[in-house]
């Protein structure tokens, strides 16, 4: 076990023996210590630790007592395999390989732990210093001075009004005509999925993602007791054939598209292929939820063409989902809807009914930083940062002969081929205090793959590259 | 149609056709207007707003064009009926007489219009001059001068960390014993109650709850398909020979109760009761849901008798819910579970797979105002004002006719009987301006009902004594 110095921090509340527990039991649960491994022995912790072995053997009583650890005779303590959702009743985790611990719930735990950003190469979020902390406080106090009522009550079921109206600008640059009657506010893009999931399937209905996806989904929709079918995702969109071809068989109700500035592949799509997709939409009836929330890291059509779909449709058969997780503040959980006037209504019943309103406090900062044009020379900084290592980093991952397979000229994730099964690389990593995204996560069947997404923002720190070069260069 | 100065503001976007049509719109969605009622003639509007008749009649022609009114030739403009999620597949909303068009979305939506807290007698929380918005903004102050870099993230996947130390101590003053591992912070109760009823329930199981109790969770099951079975309040708890009687029957997966401060009658359940609901779950093998929403409300033992049924078992068969949009801040968004560490991760993931992690600035303005030692002060304060008000006002109540079902010393919410049917009341009120909340829909049936449920904090308008004086007053 990687015992660290924050094993046990000497002021924190407890005694040494729950700190010990506690610490023990987070690392577990964050698979940080894994299934079957073996703990070290009382005298080796008690030294590393600086406790006593009394302290130690209380701790691993405990820890026995709570299911985490097992006692073998003679051999010493062992972490337990322990209950968890995913491994209970999800489809998507019954089909992966025994022995094969890697699953959605397990990334997105570590996704979330506080490990410093530079060790998370495989994080879906900018480092921190990329982003701009002042600008979301400025905003924050700036709200708490005004009227402060508005910070006691319930929001409006739909959201901010000033903040959907400023929405409605912000689509019609896109080309997607919204009133703000037309936009519902969500907790980030994660619950504008989970209502129109829950709003369009019943279990047992399929619907189509794109292969590679954003992985968290496959987990949502597992719960739902939906069957979720992988669209392959080429270099302008989706394999239009393939999509035609698995709508007859599987007869969707939804396809969840990252039309621009795909998850993991930063690649969009071409006017041609939304096109398409719309057309196979209506051929078979199913719905398409356009998920744009990175929308604000394109550079533009002049240097990669980009076509939404809901630009095409109008918001008939497409509902288009964004946000601000991405770009500004994840903490804010300001995401949003939208779509025709009757299913807004629908889907923000749906959300009263499932959280009641969103917090207007992250709401109104958005409108703010919005409404006060600071979000688009933000986002262009973010543009420009990202410009200004994407080909040096690209460079670097080739020469140790991992292939980046789309090289396209923006956003924040370079998809690449390591040659080697980015599971077992994952797991070294993560030993070594490294969160990387491996392949298999993204795609729907799970299935070991070569494959890993890397965080183009998130590669500064040395100790990761002498990873890679050692464990995948040649 | 009562048009309001409100109607049009010229100094807001749009044109005023727009402005007219989405303010109609929204009337409508709110049921102010309500589905078949005549328009004012287009000469009556245009003169009562001030603006040229073919304003007015283009508005109209949009309004019929998205489906609110429609036009019948020589007698004018009529709001037309729409789709709503509760008129379709929704079983509660089905077993409503045709024609009653009062449902659980018609008062969530109303309890969150912008309506002003005096005209609201029947909302569920306290008017924004009764809670304290300064100590709230000092918070969000406060942490916005702190480490911006949190505001930039998500937060843990079980909410933060001290904050959930602070909620073990307050939970251990109730002889609740929760270790922070067990708690998992929520957008609300009602994400908890969404949680916990996704978790231990398919479609076409059964969900006892109280009757009456909390509307909004009718509406949460009923879209998950579940069958939801009222077990009669009385003045001490539940009616357990019922509740065994029912169990027998409907083998329900949970039973979720407002065990003190039960919203809407405010009254706690006494230890003789808590064993029974326990001893019964355990014969019937359900888990209880104890949602203490009002905990703070509670005056104490020594004014009235209240145990929670979680103190008596520990986190094993009851899930403990909790929250501060009563007390605080419905804004801040914070509510929590507490349950069984193994329970703790299974809903944490499960929250995670629906809206990611809850905002972790909501959760420290809670923990600084908590650890701080002002809450305990503040809801003493509440409390103490709720007091001085609760005799006068039930007093005046009687006066009318009405009678007030349980004389609790404790609570914002008298559970009245008017002698006359609410859901007619209601309507009337509405048409004055006013939001009352009519019994039948605290109870899973929905039957139309006699009872009313007032909050004592928001009676100061002299003008709902003058309409309660007219229409039921004898």
């Amino acid at each position: 076990m990687q015992t660290s110095n924050t094993l046990i921090t000497r002021d924190s509340s407890g005694s040494l023996v729950e700190q010990i527990v506690r610490s023990v039991a987070s690392r577990i649960d964050d698979k940080l210590l894994r299934t079957g491994a073996r703990m070290p022995s009382i005298r080796q912790f008690a030294d590393e630790q600086e406790v006593s072995r009394f302290t130690v053997v209380e701790a691993y009583d405990r820890l026995v007592a709570k299911g985490y650890l097992e006692s073998r005779r003679g051999s010493g303590f062992f972490v337990r395999e322990r209950a968890s959702m995913m491994t209970n009743g999800n489809p998507v985790a019954q089909s992966t390989p025994p022995g094969q611990q890697l699953d959605v719930v397990w990334l997105v735990r570590n996704m979330f732990r506080q490990l410093p950003p530079q060790k998370m190469p495989g994080s879906g979020v900018l480092p921190h210093d990329w982003l701009d902390g002042e600008l979301v406080a400025n905003g924050l106090r700036s709200i708490s001075r005004l009227n402060q009522n508005l910070l006691l009550h319930y929001g409006t079921p739909q959201g901010f009004l000033p903040l959907r109206q400023q929405l409605q600008l912000k689509l019609a640059e896109l080309e997607i005509a919204a009133a703000p009657e037309q936009i519902v506010m969500t907790t980030g893009v994660t619950q504008a999925l989970d209502l129109v999931a829950r709003e369009f399937t019943q279990p047992g209905d399929t619907i189509f993602v794109d292969d590679p996806a954003w992985f968290l989904m496959f987990g949502s929709f597992a719960i739902l007791g939906v069957k979720v079918v992988g669209i392959p995702r080429l270099h302008d969109g989706p394999d239009v054939a393939k999509l035609a071809e698995l709508a007859a068989v599987h007869k969707p109700k939804l396809y969840i598209i990252n039309s621009v500035m795909h998850n993991p592949t930063s690649t969009s799509l071409s006017a041609a292929k939304a096109f398409q997709v719309l057309k196979t939409a209506e051929e078979h009836d199913f719905m398409v939820i356009e998920d744009d929330i990175y929308c604000d890291m394109h550079p533009g059509t002049a240097v990669q063409p980009a076509t939404r779909i809901a630009a095409l449709d109008q918001l008939h058969r497409v509902i288009y989902l964004g946000g601000f997780s991405k770009t500004l503040a994840a903490n804010l959980r300001v995401g949003f809807i939208a779509t025709s006037h009757d299913m807004a209504i629908r889907l923000s019943d749906r959300k009263m009914l499932s959280t009641l309103t969103t917090t207007e406090i992250g709401e109104r900062v958005v409108y703010k930083i919005l409404s006060e044009g600071h979000y688009r020379k933000h986002v262009d900084r973010i543009r420009v940062k990202l410009d200004s290592v994407r080909d040096n980093i690209t460079k670097r991952i080739e020469n140790l002969g991992m292939k980046v397979d789309y090289r396209t000229p923006a956003g924040m994730f370079l998809w690449t081929d390591t040659g080697c099964n980015t599971n077992a690389l994952t797991e070294k990593a993560m030993e070594q205090g490294f969160l990387l995204a491996p392949g298999s996560l993204f795609s729907p069947n799970q299935l070991p793959s070569t494959r890993m997404r890397i965080n183009i923002a998130a590669m500064s720190d040395p100790g990761v590259w002498e990873f890679l070069e050692k464990e995948v260069g040649n």
